[in-house]
Protein backbone atom coordinates (compact mmCIF):
# COMPACT_ATOMS: atom_id res chain seq x y z
CA UNK A 1 0.00 0.00 0.00
CA UNK A 2 1.62 3.58 -1.07
CA UNK A 3 -0.32 6.74 0.31
CA UNK A 4 0.80 10.11 -0.50
CA UNK A 5 -0.12 13.49 1.20
CA UNK A 6 -0.35 16.36 -0.65
CA UNK A 7 -0.85 20.32 -0.03
CA UNK A 8 0.66 23.88 0.14
CA UNK A 9 3.31 24.38 2.81
CA UNK A 10 1.72 24.79 6.79
CA UNK A 11 -1.37 22.78 5.25
CA UNK A 12 -0.76 20.30 8.24
CA UNK A 13 0.82 17.49 6.35
CA UNK A 14 3.54 15.93 9.01
CA UNK A 15 1.05 16.00 11.62
CA UNK A 16 -1.77 14.26 9.76
CA UNK A 17 0.90 11.50 8.73
CA UNK A 18 1.75 10.81 11.89
CA UNK A 19 -1.35 10.38 13.42
CA UNK A 20 -2.09 7.67 10.57
CA UNK A 21 0.80 6.16 10.91
CA UNK A 22 -0.43 5.16 14.23
CA UNK A 23 -3.69 4.31 13.66
CA UNK A 24 -2.50 1.52 10.58
CA UNK A 25 0.20 0.15 13.14
CA UNK A 26 -2.82 0.04 15.81
CA UNK A 27 -3.97 -2.32 12.82
CA UNK A 28 -0.81 -4.56 12.75
CA UNK A 29 0.70 -3.18 9.77
CA UNK A 30 3.95 -1.95 9.15
CA UNK A 31 4.56 1.63 8.13
CA UNK A 32 7.11 3.72 6.62
CA UNK A 33 7.50 7.18 6.16
CA UNK A 34 9.19 8.68 2.97
CA UNK A 35 9.95 12.50 3.10
CA UNK A 36 10.28 14.17 -0.18
CA UNK A 37 12.86 15.24 -1.60
CA UNK A 38 15.22 13.62 0.99
CA UNK A 39 15.14 9.94 2.75
CA UNK A 40 18.25 8.35 0.96
CA UNK A 41 21.87 9.45 1.77
CA UNK A 42 21.83 10.47 -2.49
CA UNK A 43 18.31 12.41 -1.94
CA UNK A 44 19.06 13.99 1.30
CA UNK A 45 22.22 15.92 -0.24
CA UNK A 46 19.90 16.88 -3.09
CA UNK A 47 17.46 18.03 -0.66
CA UNK A 48 20.48 20.16 0.69
CA UNK A 49 20.78 22.26 -2.43
CA UNK A 50 17.04 22.77 -2.64
CA UNK A 51 16.11 23.85 0.28
CA UNK A 52 19.55 25.94 0.95
CA UNK A 53 18.45 29.71 1.82
CA UNK A 54 21.55 30.82 -0.22
CA UNK A 55 20.66 29.44 -3.43
CA UNK A 56 18.24 32.46 -4.99
CA UNK A 57 19.50 31.87 -8.31
CA UNK A 58 18.25 28.27 -8.87
CA UNK A 59 16.36 28.07 -11.90
CA UNK A 60 12.70 26.44 -12.35
CA UNK A 61 14.19 24.07 -14.51
CA UNK A 62 17.08 23.20 -11.83
CA UNK A 63 14.32 22.58 -9.43
CA UNK A 64 12.47 20.55 -11.13
CA UNK A 65 15.71 17.61 -12.15
CA UNK A 66 16.91 18.54 -8.25
CA UNK A 67 13.17 17.38 -7.17
CA UNK A 68 12.59 14.25 -9.81
CA UNK A 69 16.16 13.06 -8.93
CA UNK A 70 15.76 12.72 -5.56
CA UNK A 71 12.34 10.82 -5.82
CA UNK A 72 13.99 8.32 -8.72
CA UNK A 73 16.61 7.94 -5.98
CA UNK A 74 13.70 6.66 -3.04
CA UNK A 75 11.58 5.22 -5.22
CA UNK A 76 14.00 2.30 -6.34
CA UNK A 77 16.56 2.57 -3.21
CA UNK A 78 13.21 2.43 -0.32
CA UNK A 79 9.91 2.63 -2.10
CA UNK A 80 9.83 -0.26 -4.25
CA UNK A 81 11.50 -3.17 -1.81
CA UNK A 82 9.04 -1.61 1.11
CA UNK A 83 6.06 -2.17 -0.68
CA UNK A 84 6.86 -5.37 -2.03
CA UNK A 85 7.83 -6.71 1.37
CA UNK A 86 4.16 -5.78 1.98
CA UNK A 87 4.55 -2.58 4.26
CA UNK A 88 2.80 0.71 3.84
CA UNK A 89 4.86 3.50 2.21
CA UNK A 90 3.46 6.91 3.25
CA UNK A 91 5.19 9.79 1.42
CA UNK A 92 4.89 13.29 2.57
CA UNK A 93 4.52 14.88 -1.17
CA UNK A 94 5.32 13.03 -3.91
CA UNK A 95 5.06 13.29 -7.87
CA UNK A 96 1.39 15.45 -7.57
CA UNK A 97 4.20 17.87 -6.11
CA UNK A 98 5.97 18.26 -8.97
CA UNK A 99 3.16 19.04 -10.93
CA UNK A 100 1.44 21.78 -8.46
CA UNK A 101 4.60 23.42 -7.61
CA UNK A 102 6.86 23.19 -10.52
CA UNK A 103 4.03 22.94 -13.27
CA UNK A 104 1.61 25.49 -12.03
CA UNK A 105 3.40 27.07 -9.89
CA UNK A 106 6.56 28.07 -11.54
CA UNK A 107 4.99 27.85 -15.22
CA UNK A 108 6.74 24.93 -16.51
CA UNK A 109 5.37 23.23 -19.39
CA UNK A 110 3.03 20.84 -18.57
CA UNK A 111 3.66 18.14 -20.99
CA UNK A 112 7.30 18.27 -20.02
CA UNK A 113 6.59 17.95 -16.14
CA UNK A 114 4.56 15.02 -16.86
CA UNK A 115 7.28 13.31 -18.78
CA UNK A 116 9.98 13.93 -16.24
CA UNK A 117 7.14 12.69 -13.45
CA UNK A 118 7.20 9.26 -15.99
CA UNK A 119 10.44 8.90 -15.87
CA UNK A 120 11.18 9.70 -12.06
CA UNK A 121 8.60 7.41 -10.50
CA UNK A 122 8.85 4.69 -13.36
CA UNK A 123 4.98 3.87 -12.65
CA UNK A 124 5.33 3.47 -9.05
CA UNK A 125 2.94 5.84 -8.13
CA UNK A 126 0.14 6.17 -5.24
CA UNK A 127 -2.55 4.25 -4.48
CA UNK A 128 -4.31 6.77 -2.85
CA UNK A 129 -3.17 10.54 -2.24
CA UNK A 130 -4.73 13.03 0.77
CA UNK A 131 -5.06 16.60 -0.77
CA UNK A 132 -5.06 18.34 2.53
CA UNK A 133 -6.13 21.94 1.39
CA UNK A 134 -6.28 25.37 2.98
CA UNK A 135 -6.39 28.60 1.73
CA UNK A 136 -3.18 31.15 0.74
CA UNK A 137 -4.46 33.27 4.01
CA UNK A 138 -4.59 30.31 6.28
CA UNK A 139 -1.15 29.06 5.41
CA UNK A 140 0.29 32.67 5.66
CA UNK A 141 -1.37 33.03 9.26
CA UNK A 142 0.48 29.31 10.28
CA UNK A 143 3.46 30.84 8.61
CA UNK A 144 3.52 34.18 10.75
CA UNK A 145 3.09 32.21 14.04
CA UNK A 146 6.42 29.47 13.14
CA UNK A 147 9.29 30.40 14.44
CA UNK A 148 11.58 27.87 12.87
CA UNK A 149 13.16 29.36 9.70
CA UNK A 150 11.83 29.46 6.44
CA UNK A 151 13.44 27.48 3.33
CA UNK A 152 14.17 28.14 -0.06
CA UNK A 153 11.02 27.29 -1.41
CA UNK A 154 8.61 28.41 1.55
CA UNK A 155 9.26 31.51 1.24
CA UNK A 156 7.80 32.24 -1.68
CA UNK A 157 4.65 34.43 -2.92
CA UNK A 158 0.65 34.45 -2.29
CA UNK A 159 0.77 34.29 -6.00
CA UNK A 160 3.30 31.66 -6.27
CA UNK A 161 0.94 29.45 -4.03
CA UNK A 162 -2.56 30.15 -5.77
CA UNK A 163 -1.13 28.83 -8.49
CA UNK A 164 0.15 25.60 -6.64
CA UNK A 165 -3.41 25.53 -5.47
CA UNK A 166 -4.89 25.86 -8.90
CA UNK A 167 -2.37 22.94 -9.78
CA UNK A 168 -3.94 20.35 -6.83
CA UNK A 169 -7.70 21.20 -7.99
CA UNK A 170 -6.52 20.99 -11.44
CA UNK A 171 -5.14 17.05 -10.62
CA UNK A 172 -8.39 16.04 -7.86
CA UNK A 173 -10.53 16.66 -11.10
CA UNK A 174 -8.17 14.70 -13.37
CA UNK A 175 -7.97 11.59 -10.70
CA UNK A 176 -10.92 11.86 -8.95
CA UNK A 177 -10.42 7.74 -7.96
CA UNK A 178 -6.88 8.65 -6.81
CA UNK A 179 -7.31 11.58 -4.80
CA UNK A 180 -9.25 12.76 -1.95
CA UNK A 181 -9.42 16.25 -1.31
CA UNK A 182 -9.52 16.95 2.42
CA UNK A 183 -10.46 20.37 4.22
CA UNK A 184 -7.08 20.84 6.28
CA UNK A 185 -8.98 24.13 8.37
CA UNK A 186 -10.99 21.71 10.90
CA UNK A 187 -9.37 20.53 14.23
CA UNK A 188 -6.49 17.65 13.61
CA UNK A 189 -8.44 14.97 15.12
CA UNK A 190 -11.55 16.08 12.71
CA UNK A 191 -9.45 15.77 9.82
CA UNK A 192 -7.60 12.29 11.07
CA UNK A 193 -11.11 10.62 10.80
CA UNK A 194 -12.24 12.07 7.41
CA UNK A 195 -8.82 10.80 6.22
CA UNK A 196 -9.12 7.13 7.99
CA UNK A 197 -12.88 7.40 6.49
CA UNK A 198 -11.89 7.79 2.76
CA UNK A 199 -9.07 5.66 3.35
CA UNK A 200 -11.50 2.51 4.40
CA UNK A 201 -14.15 3.15 1.81
CA UNK A 202 -10.97 2.64 -0.57
CA UNK A 203 -9.17 0.13 0.33
CA UNK A 204 -8.90 -2.90 2.82
CA UNK A 205 -6.30 -1.51 5.53
CA UNK A 206 -6.35 -4.07 7.87
CA UNK A 207 -3.71 -7.31 8.86
CA UNK A 208 -5.84 -9.27 6.43
CA UNK B 1 29.42 31.38 -30.55
CA UNK B 2 29.31 28.23 -28.38
CA UNK B 3 31.39 25.10 -29.12
CA UNK B 4 31.35 21.94 -27.55
CA UNK B 5 33.46 19.48 -27.02
CA UNK B 6 32.66 15.74 -26.68
CA UNK B 7 34.13 12.02 -26.12
CA UNK B 8 34.90 9.12 -24.13
CA UNK B 9 36.91 9.61 -20.92
CA UNK B 10 40.85 9.94 -21.50
CA UNK B 11 40.08 11.24 -25.24
CA UNK B 12 41.71 14.19 -24.74
CA UNK B 13 39.43 17.25 -24.34
CA UNK B 14 41.06 18.92 -21.79
CA UNK B 15 43.96 19.47 -23.48
CA UNK B 16 42.24 20.76 -27.21
CA UNK B 17 40.01 22.94 -25.22
CA UNK B 18 43.07 24.76 -23.64
CA UNK B 19 44.80 24.99 -27.20
CA UNK B 20 41.86 26.01 -29.08
CA UNK B 21 41.00 28.11 -26.25
CA UNK B 22 44.33 30.00 -26.93
CA UNK B 23 44.34 30.28 -30.39
CA UNK B 24 41.00 31.88 -30.42
CA UNK B 25 42.40 34.52 -27.91
CA UNK B 26 45.24 34.85 -30.00
CA UNK B 27 42.25 36.19 -32.52
CA UNK B 28 41.06 38.73 -30.65
CA UNK B 29 38.27 36.39 -28.60
CA UNK B 30 37.19 36.32 -25.48
CA UNK B 31 36.55 32.62 -24.25
CA UNK B 32 35.01 31.21 -21.70
CA UNK B 33 35.23 27.33 -20.68
CA UNK B 34 32.41 25.47 -18.98
CA UNK B 35 33.02 22.38 -17.34
CA UNK B 36 29.91 19.92 -17.42
CA UNK B 37 28.08 19.30 -14.69
CA UNK B 38 30.08 22.03 -12.60
CA UNK B 39 30.78 26.00 -13.46
CA UNK B 40 28.11 27.36 -10.95
CA UNK B 41 27.62 27.25 -6.90
CA UNK B 42 24.62 24.97 -7.47
CA UNK B 43 26.09 23.02 -10.54
CA UNK B 44 29.39 22.53 -8.06
CA UNK B 45 27.24 20.74 -5.11
CA UNK B 46 25.57 19.18 -7.77
CA UNK B 47 28.98 17.47 -9.03
CA UNK B 48 29.96 16.86 -5.96
CA UNK B 49 27.14 14.55 -5.38
CA UNK B 50 27.41 12.56 -9.00
CA UNK B 51 31.45 12.00 -8.93
CA UNK B 52 31.00 10.86 -5.59
CA UNK B 53 33.34 7.31 -5.46
CA UNK B 54 30.60 6.15 -2.60
CA UNK B 55 27.64 6.88 -4.43
CA UNK B 56 27.69 3.00 -5.74
CA UNK B 57 23.88 3.15 -5.55
CA UNK B 58 23.02 5.71 -7.60
CA UNK B 59 20.41 4.91 -10.08
CA UNK B 60 20.75 5.90 -13.94
CA UNK B 61 17.14 7.57 -13.76
CA UNK B 62 18.97 9.95 -11.24
CA UNK B 63 21.68 10.56 -12.53
CA UNK B 64 20.13 11.87 -15.98
CA UNK B 65 18.04 14.06 -13.84
CA UNK B 66 21.23 15.70 -11.94
CA UNK B 67 23.56 15.87 -14.83
CA UNK B 68 20.76 17.87 -16.97
CA UNK B 69 19.59 19.84 -13.48
CA UNK B 70 23.27 21.35 -13.39
CA UNK B 71 23.28 22.01 -17.33
CA UNK B 72 19.94 24.17 -16.87
CA UNK B 73 21.88 26.06 -14.02
CA UNK B 74 24.55 26.53 -16.28
CA UNK B 75 22.83 27.38 -19.56
CA UNK B 76 21.19 30.52 -17.55
CA UNK B 77 23.27 31.24 -15.31
CA UNK B 78 26.63 31.68 -17.65
CA UNK B 79 26.27 30.48 -20.79
CA UNK B 80 23.21 32.64 -22.40
CA UNK B 81 24.51 36.21 -21.05
CA UNK B 82 28.18 35.37 -22.23
CA UNK B 83 26.97 34.56 -25.56
CA UNK B 84 24.73 37.42 -25.47
CA UNK B 85 27.63 39.63 -24.50
CA UNK B 86 29.75 38.00 -27.92
CA UNK B 87 31.81 35.92 -26.42
CA UNK B 88 33.05 32.42 -27.38
CA UNK B 89 31.32 29.45 -24.97
CA UNK B 90 33.22 26.19 -24.97
CA UNK B 91 31.47 23.44 -23.54
CA UNK B 92 33.56 20.50 -21.95
CA UNK B 93 30.28 18.04 -22.56
CA UNK B 94 27.20 19.58 -22.72
CA UNK B 95 23.49 17.53 -24.00
CA UNK B 96 25.45 14.82 -26.51
CA UNK B 97 27.06 13.74 -23.20
CA UNK B 98 23.61 12.77 -21.54
CA UNK B 99 22.13 10.61 -25.09
CA UNK B 100 25.57 9.28 -25.29
CA UNK B 101 25.94 8.18 -21.39
CA UNK B 102 22.74 8.39 -20.25
CA UNK B 103 20.75 6.81 -23.57
CA UNK B 104 22.85 5.22 -25.29
CA UNK B 105 25.21 3.73 -22.22
CA UNK B 106 23.09 3.87 -19.31
CA UNK B 107 19.76 2.56 -21.73
CA UNK B 108 17.23 4.89 -20.74
CA UNK B 109 14.48 5.18 -23.70
CA UNK B 110 15.73 7.62 -26.44
CA UNK B 111 12.44 9.92 -26.47
CA UNK B 112 12.83 10.22 -22.41
CA UNK B 113 16.52 11.61 -22.89
CA UNK B 114 15.54 14.20 -25.67
CA UNK B 115 12.60 15.60 -23.67
CA UNK B 116 15.22 15.77 -20.96
CA UNK B 117 17.73 17.40 -22.98
CA UNK B 118 15.37 19.53 -24.33
CA UNK B 119 14.07 21.39 -21.04
CA UNK B 120 17.87 21.49 -19.91
CA UNK B 121 18.75 23.36 -22.83
CA UNK B 122 15.96 25.41 -23.66
CA UNK B 123 16.94 26.16 -27.17
CA UNK B 124 20.64 26.77 -26.50
CA UNK B 125 22.82 24.33 -28.08
CA UNK B 126 25.95 24.41 -29.83
CA UNK B 127 26.89 25.70 -33.15
CA UNK B 128 29.35 23.29 -33.60
CA UNK B 129 30.72 20.05 -31.73
CA UNK B 130 33.89 18.18 -31.53
CA UNK B 131 33.78 14.83 -30.87
CA UNK B 132 37.48 13.33 -29.88
CA UNK B 133 36.94 9.56 -30.89
CA UNK B 134 39.22 7.39 -29.61
CA UNK B 135 38.64 3.15 -28.73
CA UNK B 136 37.87 1.67 -25.66
CA UNK B 137 41.33 0.30 -25.67
CA UNK B 138 43.03 3.54 -26.03
CA UNK B 139 41.05 4.95 -22.86
CA UNK B 140 41.79 1.97 -21.40
CA UNK B 141 45.20 2.15 -22.39
CA UNK B 142 45.60 6.23 -20.82
CA UNK B 143 43.56 5.53 -17.74
CA UNK B 144 45.84 2.91 -16.71
CA UNK B 145 49.01 4.80 -16.98
CA UNK B 146 46.69 7.86 -14.88
CA UNK B 147 47.90 8.16 -11.54
CA UNK B 148 44.91 10.29 -10.18
CA UNK B 149 41.91 8.57 -8.69
CA UNK B 150 38.84 8.20 -10.55
CA UNK B 151 35.22 9.04 -10.23
CA UNK B 152 31.81 6.81 -10.17
CA UNK B 153 31.87 7.49 -13.58
CA UNK B 154 35.58 7.31 -15.18
CA UNK B 155 35.33 3.43 -13.08
CA UNK B 156 32.52 1.95 -15.63
CA UNK B 157 33.34 -1.02 -17.64
CA UNK B 158 33.85 -1.29 -21.51
CA UNK B 159 31.00 -2.57 -22.03
CA UNK B 160 29.54 1.02 -20.68
CA UNK B 161 32.17 2.57 -23.03
CA UNK B 162 31.59 0.74 -26.20
CA UNK B 163 27.59 1.51 -26.37
CA UNK B 164 28.90 5.21 -25.45
CA UNK B 165 30.87 5.62 -28.65
CA UNK B 166 27.96 3.93 -30.35
CA UNK B 167 25.80 6.48 -28.51
CA UNK B 168 28.42 9.67 -30.45
CA UNK B 169 28.23 7.86 -33.62
CA UNK B 170 24.47 7.44 -33.70
CA UNK B 171 24.57 11.42 -33.01
CA UNK B 172 27.62 12.31 -35.60
CA UNK B 173 25.13 10.85 -37.81
CA UNK B 174 22.37 12.37 -37.00
CA UNK B 175 23.68 16.01 -36.89
CA UNK B 176 26.54 16.12 -39.23
CA UNK B 177 26.47 19.67 -40.01
CA UNK B 178 27.32 20.28 -36.21
CA UNK B 179 29.33 17.46 -34.66
CA UNK B 180 32.62 17.05 -36.00
CA UNK B 181 34.26 13.53 -35.48
CA UNK B 182 37.72 14.12 -34.76
CA UNK B 183 40.33 11.43 -34.62
CA UNK B 184 41.93 11.50 -31.18
CA UNK B 185 44.54 8.94 -31.51
CA UNK B 186 47.00 11.62 -32.90
CA UNK B 187 49.13 13.72 -31.58
CA UNK B 188 47.84 16.92 -29.78
CA UNK B 189 49.03 19.24 -32.40
CA UNK B 190 47.61 17.30 -35.09
CA UNK B 191 44.31 17.12 -33.48
CA UNK B 192 44.42 20.66 -32.37
CA UNK B 193 44.98 21.73 -36.72
CA UNK B 194 42.41 19.05 -37.72
CA UNK B 195 39.82 21.20 -35.09
CA UNK B 196 40.88 24.91 -35.96
CA UNK B 197 40.61 23.84 -39.69
CA UNK B 198 36.92 22.10 -38.99
CA UNK B 199 36.12 25.45 -37.25
CA UNK B 200 37.08 27.91 -40.13
CA UNK B 201 35.76 25.90 -42.61
CA UNK B 202 32.34 26.38 -40.62
CA UNK B 203 31.98 30.03 -39.47
CA UNK B 204 33.85 33.18 -38.93
CA UNK B 205 36.38 32.92 -36.17
CA UNK B 206 38.03 35.99 -36.29
CA UNK B 207 37.44 39.17 -34.15
CA UNK B 208 35.42 40.85 -36.94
Amino acid sequence: MFISFEGIDFCGKTTQIELLKRYLESLGRKVFIVREPGGTAISERIREILLNKKHLEMCDETEIFLFTGARAQVVREIIRPLISEGSVVIADRFHDSTTAYQGFGRGLNAGAVNKINEIATGGTIPDITFYIKISVDESAKRKSKCNAELDRIERSHDDFYKRVIGGYEHLALEFPDRIKTINGERTPEEIHLDIVTKLKETMIIGNA
